[in-house]
């Protein structure tokens, strides 16, 4: 039996209970007309954490980066044009899925730690009129970065483009607002901020998004992922025609996690993450330890913290491993051994998280 | 609630008590050293299974179409000519998949209910000197026919052609031997006779196909399903470098369903599939009922009966779902409304199973 860990790095976070037992459910057929009800009322829930009212709102059989292959197969042809702004490890990612799509993608690039700049977006935009979508991540999960979403798929309209957006570790953290602030194609993951196992991606579409899935020349190069034989099984429509077998006990967890974000309400859910941050802040802060992002851009359910000069980085988490059975995250790529990620995310977003993680790390420095 | 049904339908199977609750488990980190050997330990147990020594045996995060998609997309290259020998739905799926690869597929279409005929397939491979692979599905869940497997193989390589393997229903529930009969390159999925929950494709790949994977001049279109990628993270070799998150909890599922099969033991799991077919034949038989495929080529875990004419297909199928919570399947295609498909898989694979679908068979024909 694996050990049972608090879950404080960038996802997985600590399940609900509640979600742990829906997952246990007895297993139902994927064609069962009981089962097709619980498709839309989950997709209904998920309109909820997205804030949309998109028809094709559904969560994609795989995990968060399955749904960003999915919005950029169904929505980048060969050769067509499209601005990547990359600020960190899911930036690069969308820029490799792009090129084996066939597209072209014009790549710009930000420091690690530091937000999308729209300025430069906004240079880069007008210097490729013949973009058709502009792609970014809202909350860099590599770095603990919040970008200017509602500015950015601004700037993509005024250029023409679809604004395809990476919301991994935003949903139910921070405010997000699909229809407000004029997102195309928005993925997610279940891992993050909705605490549900890992395995399934929510995607939602617009009603220009789906225009551009309409008008392909070619068939998306992935036939798992094609939205429109997704759409056959999910809806809308009658139809629900079989596409896959869907996951469905990992569907039974995210229903029952979504219930339980509804149940707490949105806001409530962004200012409990923004509260705790705060607890967090502080407590790091008296015990001398710097964050690594500027204060304004940094994301409440997922901090970097500088690794102090002569710490073990590594040490230091085997330690709250072993001792605490406290999981936090190591840096990536560049900031490998230079940063912590502390993550504070859904049901890991609790005061007695913040104190579990505050009284191990002061233990954990002092002892290596 | 959703409603607690008997399922022995084409899957998911009914899951094992033990199963579910092993997926109820608490989440782990993907990184964890603790998950780490959980996962060596898993893929030692899917050798068992697929019969294999393969170093590349592993769990794909998605179900088993993912699994064909990984396959096809990492073993085909844009212009690979591939014959695909197509006897039912899937058959015609791994087509679709091979165009989107930009491969160039030859079919060879066997009619709906018999198997691939290992003459013809050997013709085409005549004909086709330049093909690089020959794909076909073991047990076709659209019409319950099983093909020869280990003859195709050998006539594949006969042809210098790599020998791709749908195994979706086959795996557990009918003999399978990779390395004997030398499959390349396999998927398969958790929800037929492994009876864990749907969502996951084990796939094995031999040293033949890594070559083929190591000597390609472009990536496969798939990041998801880049198998380079996925050996990163889940081995052979220490390195195990985040790709994507893991389905933690469905891997614990089917590492479960994995040890219920070893305990069990494959041929012992063999033989009680054909014992319990042959229960069901002798009852259905004497009901008057007449199955759709030859007895040579019968899979006993999927039986295709021919509904009587008069009858009211799927007004059966609603009675025995109302009425006694069994879910039977439909025909799919050319045989919708023609068979029921009454599936005999892992947990749904006993006397007990066999009684109640004979009850309330006889029921539902004599009140529809």
């Amino acid at each position: 039996m694996l050990p049972k860990r608090s879950l404080m790095g960038p996802g997985p976070s600590d399940v609900y209970p509640e979600v742990l037992n829906a997952m246990a459910r007895p297993t139902i057929g994927h064609m069962d007309p009981a089962f097709i009800g619980f498709m839309d009322e989950l997709n209904e829930l998920l309109r909820y954490a997205f804030q949309t009212n998109n028809t094709v709102t559904l969560p994609i059989s795989a995990p968060g980066s399955a749904g960003m292959e999915c919005c950029l197969v169904n929505l980048l042809e060969p050769g067509d044009k499209v601005v990547i702004a990359s600020n960190g490890v899911f930036g690069g990612r969308m820029l490799e899925i792009a090129r084996r799509c066939g597209a072209k993608p014009v790549a710009i690039e930000f420091e690690w730690g530091t937000p999308v700049d729209p300025d430069k977006v906004e240079d880069v935009l007008k210097a490729n009129p013949d973009a058709v979508a502009l792609a970014f991540v809202h909350s860099e999960t590599s770095t603990g970065v919040r970008s200017d979403a509602e500015a950015l798929c601004k700037l993509a309209h005024d250029y023409d483009c679809l604004a395809i957006v990476d919301a991994v570790t935003s949903l139910g953290g921070i405010e997000l607002c699909v229809d407000d602030w004029g997102i195309d194609a928005i993925y997610s993951g279940t891992q993050k901020c909705l605490s549900a196992p890992p395995g399934l991606s929510p995607v939602s579409f617009n009603d220009a998004a789906m225009a551009k899935v309409a008008s392909r020349k070619t068939p998306p190069q992935s036939w798992f992922l094609d939205m429109n034989l997704l759409t056959g099984y999910w809806g809308p429509g009658a139809k629900r025609a079989y596409h896959h077998t869907a996951p469905i006990n990992s569907l039974y967890a995210l229903d029952e996690a979504l219930r339980i974000l509804k149940r707490e309400g949105l806001d409530n859910g962004w200012a409990r993450h923004a509260d705790n941050y705060q607890k967090l802040h502080s407590g790091l802060a008296a015990m001398g330890l710097e964050f690594y992002v500027e204060s304004e851009y940094r994301l409440p359910q997922l901090n970097a913290v500088k690794v102090p000069e002569g710490v073990d980085e590594a040490g230091v988490r085997g330690f709250l491993l072993n001792q605490y059975n406290l999981e936090i995250g190591a840096g990536l790529g560049p900031l490998a051994g230079k940063i912590w990620r502390i993550g504070l995310m859904g049901a890991s977003c609790s005061e007695k998280h913040v104190a579990l993680c505050l009284e191990g790390l002061k233990d954990a420095l002092e002892n290596n």
